[in-house]
């Protein structure tokens, strides 16, 4: 039976940082920060949300949004997690907002898009909804980027070209 | 001694893909997409270019630009590699362009960016200079996202805002 790791910090050879090393096998573990891609989906007039059924923030409503995965284009991957988790199939616009999560290094990229098919809970959902602007559950959003987000696609809705918003947490910077 | 790690491919619990399994230790080496930060950094209409001193491609000509760090906002890291590689300080600008590499599960974004500081070879490169358009080696460009940063550079030099361009490397896309 594998123990599982046993990690100590350390700075590997021809590294100048700490990193995790296995004291079992000698794996670095180089913790890349992580890239979330999503999308703010319209049809109507009324945006694509989706009430989590996983942790974290279970219960909550977020929209469609996951990790890249490996050889993975950005506009894949948001059209990919829009079928997991609301089975929709979305038609990608343009790159909405860039936003960086230093705390938990996350850099999530969401992208307009305008959704072409019917939708329904995926496994990762407990619902699913198209919402007015004056329907947003405000009040019940699971993460400040879903905020953002749907800030930035009112913001730039009349707008065919423009710069997308590149916010950083700001409580979460640590010294440059 | 430790032995290095022995890995397999298997579907983790509650995971729906193959990721590499250490059968040593059980560690599941979750592969993250990684995040390049870069910038085209300007001053008196010349770009500020290295060459490099390291592998991959070292000797031809890149720019400013290296794997973001946990818990580093995207301007933060961009800064701290001209300043690695060029010793070099910038005033950060606007989001450039948004390059994906899924062969090699690269997401790189760059930036416009500002020379304030004089310039010097730093460890990884073997000299950096300062390269007006017609200058700019061509021939001996390390990377096409080089290329493609400066190309998008230049379409929107004088523009002071502008949709940056979203660009996926088209020969290397896994189908979707």
């Amino acid at each position: 039976m594998a123990t599982g790791p046993s990690f100590t910090r350390a700075v590997p050879d021809g590294d100048n940082r700490p990193r995790r090393v296995c004291d079992r096998c000698g794996f670095v573990d180089y913790v890349n920060p992580r890239i979330i891609v999503g999308s703010v989906a319209e049809r109507d007039g009324k945006v694509l949300m989706c009430r989590r059924a996983i942790e974290p923030r279970s219960g909550f409503w977020t929209l469609p949004a996951g990790f890249l995965e490996e050889h993975e284009d950005l506009a894949a991957g948001a059209r990919r997690e829009a079928r997991e988790e609301a089975c929709a199939e979305l038609e990608m616009g343009a790159l909405l907002g860039v936003y960086t999560v230093p705390r938990i290094s996350q850099v999530q990229l969401f992208f307009r898009a305008r959704l072409v098919s019917e939708i329904a809970a995926g496994l990762e959902s407990q619902e699913v909804g198209m919402f007015a602007w004056d329907d947003v559950p405000w009040d019940a959003l699971a993460f400040p980027s879903v905020k953002w987000a749907l800030d930035d696609w009112r913001a730039t809705r009349a707008l065919d070209a423009f710069a997308p918003f590149v916010r950083c947490a700001p409580d979460t910077l640590r010294p440059d």
